[in-house]
């Protein structure tokens, strides 16, 4: 049963601000929860409709003590869903650090990208490309919004995704190449991509801004031939990784 | 004045049998009806706020004789947008014709795929890349869709999209290559882009129908390095144009 202090807690949860208060966020639906199980973040409590709950018993006792069996109604009352799918889930956020970066392969590096739906396509992307890390402005939308959530699907438990200042974290790592994307440049497919470095994407309107610039050291374009203005920025990282990973 | 007539039919224009029915659809917010001015497309009228048409009489009164004046509240009784920009226009459906294919630059072939912001996307990406054109199977979402035409932006009025029996199409281009994205082929960074033809991408879950398998003469792949079960179609298909075009 669903009590009415753990609904408005849950509830709570769709704000920012209430997230890092708690230091907690949620992912609904049975594949990413699924993906959570297997994954190693802390599950604070699962709240699901019986028949999944008995259908997973066995995989979720390692993983969570607090498992709440909810009707249908209750569900839809703490969903983000327009269609609730059986299980909602409250996960601890990880305090990832980023370490030392290997470089093994590029690192994706996002500049006040601010649709929860770009966010998540590219987490999805970073993850397919085997990306090491994504490290976002403080500006970015937050990467524990529930749009970016569900559509990062799965992918968001497979590598640290942090919130840093951009140009320190550029200062850290002087021998890497900080490829930046913009409308004028070298063309992806001529240029070396064998140093493995930065992939820098900027704002879906503004792109890369000013105080980035001077710590670019490659300005890459992806060619373009025909009338569009633009690529959305998810699509743009794509590409480049496409080319680069 | 917003006449509650016009009203009524404005806004039975969401849904497609009534788009159909009238051969028309609509398109909203200054920056896109301002590529559709840009266009030969015709125009069968205009509502916008007073000052938005005193500003832009000059460059409307060739396209259109039907321009009618509405307060911002009117405007919010037609508009899908959560945030109505200014202008509103009702759009005559062309009737494209594939006519005959040059192939001096690759075809899009998409087949079924459902989801409106997807289409949009992929037709931003179509213009980028300078496609010839769209075909798309006649299960598709419609591309007068108001979401589709609101992602697309102005590249929907940039290269002819048409809805057709896709066995039959491929049957028409013997000699062009269809090149269809799957999970396994070869990769698109090896295979030779030279011959220009088809490239198909598939639904967004279930990727392209095996009545389709047939007429593929190269399957190709994205190669994956990481850990994620799929890319976004939109996202495969800005990949996929970025090696091929």
């Amino acid at each position: 049963m669903l009590s009415k202090s753990n609904q408005k807690h849950l509830n709570s949860l769709k704000v920012k601000k209430y997230r890092y208060k708690n230091s907690a966020f949620v992912v609904e639906g049975e594949k990413i929860v699924q993906e959570l199980l297997q994954s190693n973040w802390t599950i604070r409590q699962i709240l699901a409709v019986e028949d999944w709950l008995m259908a997973h018993e066995s995989l979720l006792k390692p993983r969570t003590e607090r498992m709440i069996a909810i009707s249908e109604k209750e569900l839809r009352q703490i969903s983000n869903l327009h269609t609730p799918n059986k299980v909602f889930a409250e996960v601890e956020m990880p305090t990832p650090s980023l370490k030392r970066l290997s470089f093994r392969q590029h690192c994706l590096m996002l500049d006040h990208l601010q649709d929860p739906g770009n966010l998540g396509t590219i987490i999805r992307i970073a993850d397919w490309f085997g990306i090491e890390a994504i490290v976002c402005s403080k500006d970015c939308v937050d990467v524990y919004n529930t749009k970016v959530v569900q559509s990062a699907m799965g992918s968001l438990f497979h590598l640290p995704i942090v919130y840093e200042d951009l140009t320190e974290i550029l200062a850290q790592y002087p021998q890497q190449t900080a490829y930046g994307a913009f409308l004028q440049g070298d063309s992806i497919k001529t240029i070396d991509w064998n140093n493995k470095g930065w992939l820098i994407i900027g704002n879906e309107s503004k792109g890369i801004r000013p105080y980035l610039h001077d710590h670019i050291t490659q300005r890459i374009t992806i060619p373009r031939l025909g009338q569009a203005e633009s690529l959305n920025a998810a699509v743009a990282a794509g590409v480049i990784c496409g080319f680069a990973c």
